[in-house]
């Protein structure tokens, strides 16, 4: 089976090319081919699979077709400008999330009017596509009212990716990821930033600001389970999606005080006195109208899973990128 | 104002017009200038207000960016290419429905960027946005799952024109239209033909084929009624919408039992007795995944309003069509 990663240089896109490179596998199948393409060419791991690299702005029609040119069986199609990005600049927004997605679609239907081709294609979407007024547990039926640009662009993908798919031209799974955490790397500016930031900064002993009340809840996966998603869709059997083919991601509901009691478990209460309030109205707003939780049903009836608890969520980031070791 | 006209030769934009033409005015406001398009250009209706009409293919960018120079202050943008064709003709479809709507969008924008500008755009969507499975009567806040290309067109753009309208590009307002019922003119090849064809044909003396159950129920409304919506849509006051810019019509429910009962009251036994049941498998399959009815509540507090009975429409028919009287 070949395997084409589009986003391969992004925080989850090298963690499931890493995942993929260590099993060998998809499923059943094993993996003959890892192409690899990013903005900037993603660097070659060490592997004993045949794996390419490129550099890919999907914005470019032509770019999409030389990616299916090798008509992987897989792909995952990861690439994104962020939401803020997606506000700030509205037109390269349009320009990657949206066209750059129907470019991919467009290359994989044409390459199969050459001859027969429908690879599997996993997209990720977001829980942005979801937006107030919003029941505090979102059912896996909620209507799209996404409130930004970003939002509004993967709703359109999903709505794309199921047409495509109903009309046989690809074998497509959209799924709508939780926001993860803890993410690695250094603190950023996303709104979202400090759901990571309250937990990575005081495990490697920094201090980190906490600018909304204790009280707001909002909607998990550690980056290992969104690569358990990912992969749990490139195997699953598509047959039962019929056309509904976006699916909310399972994830852990959890407050602001469920994540400082975590860490408090973990890593005891020199690491949460790390965290500093620092109130701030405009963060505080833009996260008020944010998912609280999800059913996410059929998702769990479908094999995906969950992190068990923000506790685990804490170990994975530990394990996964400070060496298994607290600082 | 300056009133622009896409789609003007089609049934629903030729009695536009003619409303539009009748009155001189879009709520308080008179009209000074009309501009019809439509891919033949339409012929000028005599009037006293200063009319000009244009072949325009909106798939072409370049056409949406001339149709938008004089900068119109209301724009109805009713073309389409219908559910059949769209369903049959992907590639055209996408570029008509779905990439000319993002042209005109896109056309709108840029010209705001030269100076400011921010037209009030009803768009005319559809209840093909929503498949089953659905419930008998459908809310307001039911979510897209649409089981067409022709159905996923109508959603994307709603979902293009609500992020337009919030980032302050355009005043949107899109209407998802009832089936419209009695269309004039002669039988066609669409599964919804039969719900039109049952009336009209017996009103003019002619045998109508009837290739589905009585018990089949469905959303109606009259091409008066749709010219209401439309008209209602262009004065309302926008502020009331917030960001949700896509509004299901009111309309009304009805089997086909209650057509034909409502045939017998204004047209006699001698009209009913023109229907011929002639089931067929194929048509009635399409509409069992159909809509059967609507809450509209939204809609309807917003003082869209929808004919009275089936009677009533009938009666549309016979004056609007027939000049008045029963053959």
């Amino acid at each position: 089976m070949k395997v084409l990663v589009i986003g391969a240089a992004g925080m989850v896109g090298r963690k499931l090319v890493a995942a993929l490179l260590a099993s060998g596998r998809v499923g059943e199948q094993a993996i003959t081919g890892l192409a690899l393409a990013d903005v900037i060419a993603p660097s070659v791991p060490a592997s004993t699979i045949a794996i390419t690299t490129s550099a890919a702005d999907l914005s470019v029609p032509e770019v999409a077709e030389r990616l299916v040119q090798d008509r992987p069986d897989l792909i995952f199609h990861l690439a994104a400008i962020v939401s803020g990005e997606a506000e700030a600049d509205f037109e390269k927004g349009y320009r990657i999330n949206l066209d750059g997605t129907r470019h991919l679609l467009e290359a994989i239907r044409l390459a199969g009017q050459a001859a027969p081709y429908r690879p599997r294609l996993i997209f990720t979407s977001s829980i942005a596509v979801f937006g107030e007024p919003l029941p505090a547990v979102i059912g896996d039926t909620q209507e799209h009212t996404p409130l930004t640009s970003y939002g509004t662009q993967k709703a359109i993908c999903e709505l794309l990716l199921a047409d495509y798919s109903r009309r046989g031209f690809v074998d497509g799974v959209g799924i709508r990821l939780p926001t993860i955490v803890v993410r690695p790397g250094k603190p950023n500016k996303a709104a979202s930033g400090f759901f990571s930031g309250i937990i990575r900064e005081p495990l490697a002993g920094q201090e980190a600001l906490l600018p909304v009340a204790d009280t707001v809840r909002h909607w998990f996966a550690s980056p290992r389970a969104a690569v358990g998603f990912l992969l749990h869709a490139a195997a699953m059997d598509t047959g039962l999606l019929g056309h509904q083919r976006n699916l909310t991601m399972p994830g852990l509901a959890a407050t602001v005080a469920d994540e400082i009691a975590a860490l408090e478990r973990v890593a005891g209460p020199r690491a949460t006195a790390l965290i500093r309030r620092q109130p701030d109205e405009t963060i505080a707003r833009i996260v008020a109208g944010w998912p609280q939780a999800f059913e996410a049903r059929r998702a769990r009836a479908l094999g995906f899973t969950a992190d068990s608890s923000f506790d685990e969520i804490i170990r994975i980031h530990i394990e996964d990128e400070l060496g298994g070791r607290l600082g």
